[in-house]
């Protein structure tokens, strides 16, 4: 009988020590770091995820993200996955086979949304700019009128440039054109203006782990109601379960109906990280994060780091800054861990060791960081 | 402009209170509560998902799973979502449109992972028993020889019933008949004697919130070689971007190229709670889930609840107690919730009512646990 005691096998019973991390300064492009409040809610004494007390926590955190978010769809819910889920979940219930689905694309976040929209059999056409640039409103309106999508995408903020998309009258000429504006709020949710019904989005997703505050494994994402009768007229079951929005919304719903476990501490750290963000108020926020990556961008000038991406549309949580010529952008950022436990980043694609991608994001847009991280990065490109 | 002070609307700028939640005992179907070691590990402070130093956790994380399933699948890794998460991602991955799976259906989850199945394409087979049972080898055979499915699909441990489905043969025959199998281990892992490799498992899942007792968020897969053969061979993408493990490879394999941001703090408190088994060795922990679960049951009869699945495959991490005539079975759960902090969980489908549902998982199965349980269930049975 195999219940009978097997031979267990202790090959891989490693012995390990106990965690004991530095204290690094996240100003790369997520993670960031989070308040001390956020991590002792993410250790709050654990209840089941269908106890009476978390009905309100989750009544709560759905609450603050509408808040946040500056909309009052109903369907508001943390995702129990990473940023990635949320985009994923945003795709797998709206689109269906055949569907025409009309991507931005200027830079990773816009490559990763045609790739994922295909695999659920949608009819992706891209409307393209270079990596750093944003799309103006005429262009968008063009491409609407063309290619007639169901669904326009687009990324709010381009983790990958650095690149602020300005979202004038977009939402205006989807409504006409009967077309669902899907938003991609990852890195600007919390730390630049977001205003979704002022916008006429109809389906944003962001991550916890950015402007938030919040540790990475919970994603935000809303459903406004066109996105919701789109969802309710599918004829084909969502190709995906796990993210399957006309189940969890019975969960997310008045109903409280078991779909899968909730992760309770995150949900905890989220509720906890949103609650910061009302106390601080939205304009008082974002007026920090504008402050600060001015800060950031004239003491890189000083030092003789151009930033990337044009001040018109420069993203304030995440700069693409240019490594000058001659210095070795990798060991930089590897100086800076090193000596200053300061993580920043490289970038990919067609910006690949040519940009540093620094992030001043949520909890981490403060003063003595900008102050901070130039001095050393001053140090380690006259040292790496 | 937008990004000149929209207006901001505070409507949904609730204020609300820092967390404050009563001590729950959980002894339902999961979560269980966790080791105090798990939820300082939970809040280490953060590091970045890409940092040198998470690699070291990375594979400290995979090695410890690997004992804890005793396997040697290099694919074993944490996917960043719920048990749910890691069950799709082992049909999402492994199916093709038109594939044969033939699934074990005896309870909630085989249910599932029928629904999951179809919504990839597959050409789903039931072999049925009834709540509370569990399949025969030669049963099994048989409709492995009839239906001859690209994949089995089996609930190890039904959380919906408490049976035990034992694993003798199941794996070579599998082989013989040149078919996948494919094992839910959501509840057995880290309490019963698990032995993937012995048993010839291809692919099994499991969830961080039952006997490994880690907070929900976080869920063990692996992948062998047949199983990751079939996945190189397939023609068409994963119909999931987020849990395509031809992607998400290279992250947990050697390259560690970027796919999303891992939950590091989920992956911290996972490592942690491995280490305790490890320490602890599963021949220690598995005669202690025995022993616990042996006494609730005998506990239970002298109190007048009979256990509901036969002794011979009674699952020890959960029991289904069957209700006595005339008691309230929702009336007494909520009184053990208000009296005791302490929560058991009702049933659903065929069961609702008539049993309820109590967990003795990983930190969880401790005899002061036993005796407060049976002194509280008395005590609500007479009073409720």
């Amino acid at each position: 009988m195999d219940h009978n005691a097997p031979v267990v096998n202790d090959k891989h019973r490693i012995r390990t020590a106990q965690l004991d991390l530095p204290p690094r300064l996240l100003l790369g492009p997520g993670p960031s770091n989070y308040s001390n409040r956020v991590r002792q809610a993410l250790s709050t004494n654990e209840i089941g995820h269908l106890d009476p007390r978390f009905i309100d926590i989750m009544n709560e955190t759905q609450e603050l993200l509408r808040y946040v978010w500056q909309t009052d769809h109903a369907f508001t819910i943390p995702v129990s996955g990473t940023g990635s889920a949320a985009m994923e979940a945003s795709l797998a219930n709206l689109v269906e086979p055949g569907d025409v689905v009309l991507i931005g694309v200027n830079g990773y976040f816009g490559e990763r949304l045609c790739d994922m929209a295909s695999r659920y059999g949608a009819d992706v056409r891209r409307l393209e700019k270079g990596w750093g640039e944003v799309f103006t409103t005429d262009e968008i309106g063009e491409a609407i009128e063309f290619h007639r999508p169901s669904i326009l995408g687009l990324i709010h903020a381009e983790t990958a440039t650095g690149a602020l998309q300005p979202m004038d009258r977009i939402g205006k000429l989807c409504r006409e054109f009967n077309c669902l504006l899907l938003l991609d709020t990852v890195t600007s949710l919390g730390g630049v203006p977001v205003t979704l019904d002022r916008w006429h989005v109809d389906v944003a997703y962001s991550g916890g782990q950015k402007c938030i505050s919040c540790p990475p494994g919970i994603a935000p994402l809303t459903l406004g109601p066109r996105a919701l009768e789109k969802l309710n007229r599918r004829k084909t079951k969502v190709a995906n379960w796990y993210l399957d929005m006309s189940l969890l919304s019975k969960y997310w719903g008045p109903e409280r109906t078991y779909h899968h476990t909730a992760p309770v501490n995150m949900v905890f750290a989220l509720r906890e990280a949103l609650r910061i963000i009302a106390e601080e108020g939205l304009e008082d926020r974002w007026e920090r994060h504008s402050r600060n990556a001015t800060a950031l961008w004239e003491g890189l000038e000083e030092i003789g780091v151009s930033p990337y991406v044009s001040e018109e549309w420069r993203l304030p949580s995440l700069t693409t800054a240019i490594v000058p010529e001659g210095v070795d952008a990798k060991a930089v950022a590897a100086y800076l861990l090193e000596h200053f436990n300061i993580e920043i980043a490289g970038a990919f694609g067609p910006l690949a060791g040519k940009v540093w991608r620094i992030g001043l994001m949520g909890h981490n847009s403060r003063h003595e960081n900008v102050v901070l991280l130039l001095a050393a990065l001053k140090e380690a490109m006259d040292n790496a």
